[in-house]
């Protein structure tokens, strides 16, 4: 991931808020959609077929650059960091913006369990070993609102054979908004989340 | 919702594809990122403060244009448009793209939950009576591909007070990918999802 892409992918995040939350005039507004256009006939010049998948960095790690929770190619991926403790928890700390409302001023519960999915399985995640989701089971205590600091966290609650079971929650300043368990799992063929 | 505006969130949606899957050099990058500033700076000179919520068209019916599933002003939504059937059950048709990856080539399992929390909800919905999620239930039953038409549909199980239990699935050409079932609630106080 260079730099300039960071900065692309930055842009086009502070881009998709302000096509939200805009209210300039249409031809303000046709203006900044034939920019738009320009902009990605120069990046289509050369594509990578289908999506972006995983691929190996230079010194050879394998990195999801397109995943829609971490990203850091894919502008409506947050994107989340995820970090790893040596006792086995996962946790992320981020802040939602206008793109990932549900009721007014509220991040839509659906985002709520795209993120809880994606930490949860983090926590079976090994290197070259990715999981993929069974289960996933999500109690929603109250509203979670939009611009407030967050922390979504996991922790492996049992290992059996393949399967991990994994249990987490999304937490602001007050306490806990929602929580979750799942059953995540190695599979032999297909992958899923 | 004026076609205009309409025209700009289809251009972002667009971008943000190239934006995943460009393999262009560093200039052809930087020189797209100006013109994405520029665009944003234009966008930027009056802005609905926080998020777009849920306001009034002409007619007076409430939309929610920023919604990240449904939301037609949103890049991120795919958007879903739900069709409600006379028997109440619920159904949305829909392709996916690079910009919701998980899995190599397979849709995020946290993505299916954010569709189903929205499509299951959608069943409990009445103008003016918005639900929210209680409780969301997700099996994995095998990976949903991108670039693939799919479905997901839902229908009320049973309803007992302010409760509302709903099943629903996404499905591809050879059947279920993702099974689901929640309760949804009419609430008194703040809104959920």
């Amino acid at each position: 991931m260079t730099e300039t892409h960071e900065l692309l992918t930055a842009a086009v995040r502070r881009l998709i808020d302000a096509t939200i939350r805009t209210e300039v005039e249409a031809d303000a507004i046709a203006a900044a959609t034939d920019k738009i256009e320009a902009a990605t006939a120069h990046l289509s010049d050369a594509l990578i077929p289908g999506s972006f998948g995983v691929q190996a960095t230079p010194d050879g790690r394998p990195i999801a650059l397109g995943n829609v929770v971490i990203g850091q190619r894919n502008p409506v991926a947050p994107p989340l960091t995820i970090n790893h403790s040596p006792d086995g928890t996962v946790h992320t700390d981020f802040v939602l913006g206008a793109a990932y409302e549900g009721p007014p001023g509220h991040v839509h519960g659906g985002v709520c369990a795209l993120i809880l999915d994606h930490v949860l399985g983090a926590t079976a995640h090994q290197p070259g070993k990715p999981a993929v989701t069974g289960t996933l089971t999500l109690r929603y205590v109250r509203g979670t609102r939009l611009g407030q600091h967050l922390r979504a966290q996991a922790q492996v609650s049992r290992i059996e054979g393949t399967k991990t079971f994994a249990a987490g929650s999304i937490t602001d300043a007050d306490g806990v908004t929602v929580e979750a368990e799942g059953i995540f799992i190695h599979p032999r063929g297909t992958p899923q989340s």
